[in-house]
């Protein structure tokens, strides 16, 4: 790997929120492992901001302390350390004042013919005035770059005024909406296997995909957050983006390259092509949940209310949904997509199944025939399987087993998967678009979740129990099971 | 594998020809291992016929001597050696006389309730006059099976000789016309990847694939039998009978079920679908070749006609065809077929080539992308591999490599792969004749073959000659590349 490593061009990184969660576990180890690879050049430097009053080398002790903590030991070289804390600075910077502004600029000046990249790691209400000051200031230059996380909105009309707001500081073209799900190596393999390959795209049909199922299950509730989480939701907070994104790559036509708008252009297609879910077949389609007391990892756990530390909520923790795309492609192909907190383990997947072939060869002895399935698994361990049919091996009749193809051939390359916020921030350096969301994709799937949130309220239905360390409601099960079918690996 | 192996119906398998290579080296192991592995019922009786003179005890010793060298030595045990031996017995018996018969009437009759199997392990001149004795002789009683070879002929004119005197004393449901190929481990993995699996059937065709290899490729020469050989030549002793099977298998629709006719009706009609090669075309089509001395395992190996001990010969040594397949699905792939003596290596294989993606989405720092690639191998070790392109893992932007995905599984299984004869001889006795050849599939192979050689005769033109160890003349390599292909692995 590392012999094939172009380092990118000189840029200086300032980090909003640089002394929060996101940088320490994320941002800080992925540019680390960047450094260490040789893929940051000489002169890159990272500037860390925030309210906090901190000196340079309090800042520099704070980094030291993220990346021992989340980069595995063994990447850890002394030389490395000291070359990538060297890059580091501090200033303190009020978000919505005015101080510390000027000594931002001036330190920014500094870095000469450099990138200008401002990353927002911070909540979405500070995104508008940090951009306005970053403006005001002239930090923003030509060609300078922001970096936002989601939640971006929380309604289509929020989501509008939140782009509003960093657009009239930064082109469209410099906004990188960061989507750390597309960053994952096995999202690559998708678009690898689709696109590179001959095989699979002539199947990729409604004639021969009978569904596909999109998991994002999280094992732990809300670990301390619930106030947040309470104004959000699992539709909000996992579904509008993660999910339809993922739905997105592996239903979008094949695009004209792999440039970014080329790419963006068929998601937004897929996007407005999903079929509407409304107040009159909500109740059919969508299934919501919130967790009771229960089990996990093998002890007990309070329901949401108790850590909310409310006697009522109507925030679901769980959310199933049956998606359709309205297109000659995917007409009649269910997506069923399915998301929650403390459910039974933590999992991400899509799980694109096959139809069973259409007429049987094989007599009773050769078993039943499954079906085709590809399973692209991007939690906990990232892989990719497809599972055939083959022959038992032996001299007997024909005896067929389902049996599961490993393919991402990580024994083959024996590299490290690299963290999804490597390949990003690279690709914000590198200028790279194709795996952050444009502006109108962000609105499109707000405007195809809004109305699902106004059923769920017209309906007045609370959210339906489940017991935490299980699968969510019962309902969620039967919402597939109706159809004649059963979610993937939950047995 | 052994939990699942069910005992066969009791038998008494005569083999005429006992003392013989075939026996020796394939029959009686394949036998043994059955034996052993719990298939033969207790009461399985085994005659060995020949002209020989010989005790039954030196048949035994004879035995025994076989099987000491042709199954592994982990494979005997003295029990299983022991339970087998008792099976054997032996009668002399005059082929093309009278001696022996009534000998042999009277102990398979001792044999009652029993299937009868007569393996006819003799040269086809003997076909004839052993059925007639067996039916003259009272032997061949109603569901007696029979047995045969290759070379089932030399043209068609022969073969429907053979096949009408085999077919006085038997019914076509009892005539089991055996080739050792179609009893492989991979070519049953290719009717279960082909009909257990959705995602391949979709893409097998004219529309999908690009082009199919058969290569059936022996590094050793005559092997001191050139004086038969040279009134064969390859396109008799192999593309006649194993190349067309394996033509048959990768071309034909999905047949109804796998009973024997229904597989059988779909191969002739590939068969009966081939495009006549004859003296207009096979110019193009056809490309014949002899060995020169040259070199063999790192060593001077002589001619074939040094191997002859003559001067001259017409006898092609090597043969490369580009067959096509005038239907719906095929029209328009090529099938390249070949095969030869002291060629370069041991191999045998299919290669299905798809076509290339349509357009390429990748910009060019992904590399080439390379088209999919299906080889079922045969020899000398059996799998089954699918070349993919995959994102080569990591940050950086999208690199490809073309891989192998192992589809045999042998890994999963962790079982030997039978010999083929082991599951030929079982499926004699079962009755399953749905990998055996049917009389007029036989003669329509011919019925191809034939217009090729009259061509090659009507021509005047002698093989082309190749050095021992090489992959042919040079014209066959030109036979390919002038469509902008190549022959797979002769790099």
């Amino acid at each position: 790997m590392s012999s094939r490593v172009i380092p990118v061009q000189p840029f200086v990184l300032t980090v909003f929120g640089a002394t929060g969660d996101l940088a320490r576990r994320k941002l800080l180890p992925a540019l680390y492992q960047r450094d260490r690879a040789g893929q940051l050049p000489e002169r890159a430097a990272i500037v860390g901001a925030s309210r906090q009053q901190m000196t340079p080398e309090a800042f520099v002790a704070f980094a030291r302390a993220a990346i021992t903590e989340y980069v595995p030991a063994g990447d850890l070289e002394d030389a490395d350390v000291a070359r990538f804390l060297a890059r580091l600075t501090y200033v303190p910077v009020e978000a919505e004042g005015e101080g510390g502004w000027p000594q931002l600029a001036a330190l920014i000046a500094t870095h000469t013919d450099m990138i200008r990249v401002f990353y927002l790691a911070t909540g979405p209400a500070l995104f508008g005035p940090i951009c306005s000051r970053l403006g005001a200031h002239g930090i923003a230059v030509d060609g300078a770059r922001v970096v936002v996380e989601k939640p971006l909105g929380k309604s289509l009309e929020s989501a509008v005024a939140l782009n509003k707001a960093i657009g009239e500081v930064f082109e469209e073209r410099n906004v990188y909406r960061i989507d750390h799900y597309l960053g994952k190596e096995t999202v690559q393999n998708l678009m690898a296997l689709r696109f590179a390959n001959n095989l699979f795209e002539p199947v990729w049909n409604n004639a021969h995909i009978d569904h596909v199922q999109i998991t994002v299950a999280e094992d732990i509730g809300t670990a301390g957050r619930a106030g947040y989480y309470d104004t959000a939701g699992a539709l909000r907070d996992m579904v509008q983006n993660h999910i339809l994104q993922l739905l997105c790559l592996v239903a979008m036509e094949p695009p004209v390259s792999l440039d970014a708008d080329a790419v963006r252009d068929e998601k937004l297609k897929v996007l407005k092509a999903l079929l509407p879910i409304t107040e009159a077949n909500a109740g059919q389609l969508t299934v919501r949940g919130q967790y009771r007391a229960g089990a996990s990892a093998g002890g007990a756990v309070p329901g949401y209310l108790e850590e909310l530390g409310s006697s009522t909520s109507e925030t679901e923790t769980f959310v199933a949904l049956k998606a359709e795309i309205g297109n000659w492609r995917w007409s009649g192909v269910p997506f069923y997509l399915r998301t929650g907190k403390r459910l039974a383990s933590r999992v991400s997947e899509i799980v694109i199944t096959f139809r069973p072939v259409p007429h049987s060869v094989f007599d009773a002895s050769a078993g039943t025939l499954r079906a085709n399935v590809l399973v692209l698994r991007l939690q906990p361990e990232e892989g990719v399987k497809l599972w055939l049919m083959i022959k038992d091996p032996g001299p007997g009749g024909m005896r067929l087993e389902h049996v599961p193809l490993d393919m991402s051939f990580a024994s083959v390359f024996g590299v490290r998967n690299p963290d999804a916020y490597e390949r990003l921030l690279m690709d914000v350096v590198r200028g790279n678009q194709t795996l952050f969301m444009r502006r109108d994709e962000v609105e499109a799937a707000w405007r195809w979740v809004d109305p699902i949130l106004e059923a769920w309220r017209a309906s007045r239905e609370p959210p339906k129990p489940y017991t935490a360390g299980t699968w969510g409601p019962a309902a969620a099960i039967a919402l597939i099971e109706r159809d004649g079918r059963t979610w993937s690996g939950d047995d």
